[in-house]
């Protein structure tokens, strides 16, 4: 159950409505983000939920018959579009097309693929600087220097960043130079970082587990909510099963359930779904045609001489045309 | 490898080409198929081709370096189409939308899906009369029976009939009243069945199995083919993982690379892929843009009171609206 | 709910059963096994169940609420003995070791594992003359000439056999020589296959399927049981998750619930579990203090030089020292 | 490959080193702990490595051809033995159990369940006080007050502690009140959290990732060996597969490979893997006979009224009779 308080609550009415919540049964839990204040009760209670709507500062009053709460669309029945500013938006109508290389390298790659985003239409540029890998002896990618670098030659060019948070601690850090903080596949459920990122106002896009349901990718989502954060974008990127013809087993299953489920959008990351680059192109569409409202592509100039994944990586060439067919599908309209 | 031999090859010509690669180190197996007589060499050998490829009798041959040999791309290039008469063909450019019931019923129903097929332009109608279930006590299907009835409704209105085949004992009763033998999950790998429709001139669609992989599928298919019949048709779905939100893991990425490592024709199975109704037709639509050749649906005048699968059956209405998405999807020419 | 029927039940007695129960709701089930005849009544009806058993006939009636009935434990609390004559049994106090090649090559080698195990107080050989193999072009076994001669050289050594059945068309052949039919895991939901060895008087052993769940093997031993055939055996082979440093995942939890569940004989079989040599003893040990009622091994006079799955065989010497300490296991009397 | 250093190795020594390795083409790291200095050299090199060997400063050098180096058994053959002091040791043979309930509780169900530890011989409990949860609203454990008076029960009573750090920045308050930390499964890949363990003098167990294989299990336990700390435990506590009938797939192959692989001590959690009470003592005591140092139980004097994980936790009876089988299975010295 979801209470949405009233904006200009007073506190006199946050105690009352707190005491009366406390003869009830429910577990409350208070949540307040950038846009509005919350109450979630949980609890299998029997309680005539008219008598809570009716109290003094309750705004609206919601029944969610979810495991999560806040971002289970059974509250928020609209889609949520995620405001980046200048005019680039995330979810319901506009679609997003993220690309850019695995790893920020140097400054004249960056540019390189900064300009060729401008070119073709693209607002938000990937890049890692951060790099989670397997085995501590492999390149953990250029770190804080390389993001300034990074933020200052997109920022030049109008285009918003999404690059990788590892850890907590790097927050204060990257928030200045970072417009969304992806959430890696590692960290799919690491909880102390999900909770720092609801304390930022700042977009944040969740990978799904490896092996994570598609219930614990919400409950992620619910995690940064619930801290304070509604800015959150949800991310399919392939699953981990048996088969070894792949990469991952992009599951498109998935992004179906997901936006019937949440008012999150929801972004398709084929380059490390499927992980080879001549099929990347199809999963992409496919993706767009599942529902995802965006997608989310490793691009460099030269895949074979990238730092790291170029076996899934597409040439310009093979970028634009993916635009191109992406933009035929879009207007579909389906 | 693979040895085309000439259509009008005589007994002596073989015999001369035998002895030679008796000499090679190849283990050789002779494959006699409804087209084309051929010859499977493998093994690691070292060994000039031209020197087979100029015997007396060698149409051609080819270098295939998969573990599978005759359903590879890697010798017959362009894609293969299934003809299955009345110029109703699958694969290549003939997109196939196969619907119907899982279970054949009785007559009235059986009448009024294929109507309904017809009126929109359907050409082949799926129905099972052999139903493999997970419990003994659970309903096994009509049987024979049920197939003359479900075969003569649809011939008299033009439509083709895709059913499944549990057991090489059911081929020759089913033979006369079936146009496409349908292998299910369950029977993925049993051989003697893809053995004994191998000896059949009648198309074989056959299933991915529950945690088959890819290449088990395409093994499946070799079995089919070496045993005689070419006429094969992969079909994708869904596999079994961790996730619980849905029935399968429908894997579009199977699908990608089939298309590309086959010249065979495939098929996805979004009904007991994603196996849950009101997203069957987000991943029909999904499929198609992966590169599938058709789809296979569930469709049934109440879903609700079909007696079987109806959970992931779509009604009439729905079922006309996917097939008007689907048309407008291949219009892409993607 | 299973209704046991007395042994010298008459046809009139039936008959009033039968009309009694036709008006209780029930679905019902007649099944008539080797050992006795049963009623299996199934369907969520509320129902007096001790008028049933207050009718003429009815030995016993009991509430069964799993899923499958005949082989749930909740109406046969004592666990299932298999006699397979001459004093050799399976389950229970008779712990078995089932050892031999994975396929029977020639009698020579044939004679010699005979003999090892003969020595070694081994009673149950195993041996492929029928293989399913991936690949259509690998070798699939010496077929019934192989089994013959196996089954003769078992036989004068007091030995019982167990033998991999494809296929319900081979049953009648194989039945003269074989004492255990094993159906493999590619077969584990092939019904037809379990409902032909529900008509056969010999005991019958079920591989979980590579993806098969607990409940599905205990359904597939339901099909053979209700078919009419109370000897079966079930077999834990391993499963297929994402892990690629062992072949499957020999899951011993299975084994737990498997025996806490049924009350059937269970048996493990490292060797196509973890699949590698060096590993086969361990798992072979723990799988028996998992609650394992025996296991069954791959060996062969030199592993290196067996036909198939050299990899996972044991030699003579590692079999004697795995013999050695699964009897020492068996002494602690957990 | 991996290089020892000697212990007094001078500045000067260590330069001249570094100054030859440059010349070779490896990629080298150094790396310090507690005991001993290294470097790790990683490249597909030729380089005849007698050369590096009869370098001043060069105590040893050793092959390594395994993706991980550190940690594995190549270069350290005999098992590692983790001193936790006061003669508490885990490894090689000194087999551990670890007991004690899911999550800390207060004080007197902690001295109660200490002092049952004590009594039965038991010397490290475990309980945690940072709960890893799905959802944000459930229960987060009692935190870093509660554990410190889990440590000074413990304390009191000679016990030594392993508890779950579930973020970077809560070592060093748990730094004093901890002798083992453990990193949860959701945190197997948590990069930053397994450096930052690198650069304690405390021992660390490391659960497998619920879909973690076990090279990357390895991998992390290299992250915090290359990060400078040497005491290291691997645990298995279960997979995520298709199989609903119990909590995870507890793997004991894994535990079977883990120890040929690598020379640390490996630690079974039956509680968590199959996550069943009745199941989990035979599948502790398959564990031990799977090759494991040690197991990890859950225990609870009411496991009903246990604050989390109630379902898969020990009363102190069924706790006893493991500790007694365990003793006994021990004692067969396999």
């Amino acid at each position: 159950m979801i209470i949405q308080l009233e904006k200009d609550i007073k506190t006199t009415q946050i105690d009352t409505i707190s005491e009366y919540l406390a003869t009830t049964g429910y577990s409350v839990s208070g949540v307040k983000t950038q846009f509005m204040d919350y109450l979630v009760l949980l609890g299998n209670v029997k309680h005539d939920i008219r008598k809570i709507g009716s109290l003094d500062g309750v705004a609206d009053i919601h029944y969610v018959n979810d495991a999560y709460q806040l971002v289970s669309n059974m509250w928020k029945t609209s889609p949520t579009t995620i405001d980046l500013g200048d005019n680039i938006k995330i979810g319901a109508n506009d679609f997003s097309i993220m690309a850019g290389p695995c790893s920020i390298e140097g400054e004249e790659q960056t540019i390189e693929v900064a300009d060729f985003l401008v070119a073709n239409g693209i607002k938000i540029m990937r890049g890692g600087v951060f790099k989670p890998r397997t085995s501590p002896y492999a390149y953990r990618g250029g770190g804080i220097d390389s993001l300034k670098m990074f933020y200052k030659v997109c920022q030049d060019r109008g285009l918003k960043i999404i690059t990788e948070v590892m850890d907590a601690s790097q927050i204060d850090d990257m928030l200045p130079y970072t417009d969304v903080f992806q959430v890696g596949t590692r960290n799919a459920q690491n909880f102390n970082l999900l909770d720092a990122l609801g304390k930022c106002d700042k977009a944040v896009m969740l990978k799904r587990g490896m092996s994570g349901t598609i219930e614990e990718l919400l409950q992620a989502a619910e995690y940064v909510f619930s801290s304070g954060n509604e800015k959150i974008i949800l991310c399919e990127r392939g699953i981990r099963t048996f088969e070894k013809a792949y990469r991952n087993t992009l599951d498109l299953n998935a992004i179906a359930i997901l936006k019937d489920k949440s008012h999150l959008p929801v972004i398709a990351d084929p380059s490390h779904g499927i992980g080879i680059r001549k099929y990347v192109e199809q999963m992409a569409l496919a993706s767009i045609v599942a529902g995802a409202d965006g997608i989310i592509i490793e691009t460099h100039p030269i895949p074979e001489k990238a730092l790291s994944d170029g076996q899934q990586t597409l040439n310009f060439l093979e970028m634009q045309q993916l635009i191109k067919k992406a933009t035929a599908l879009k207007a579909l309209n389906f």
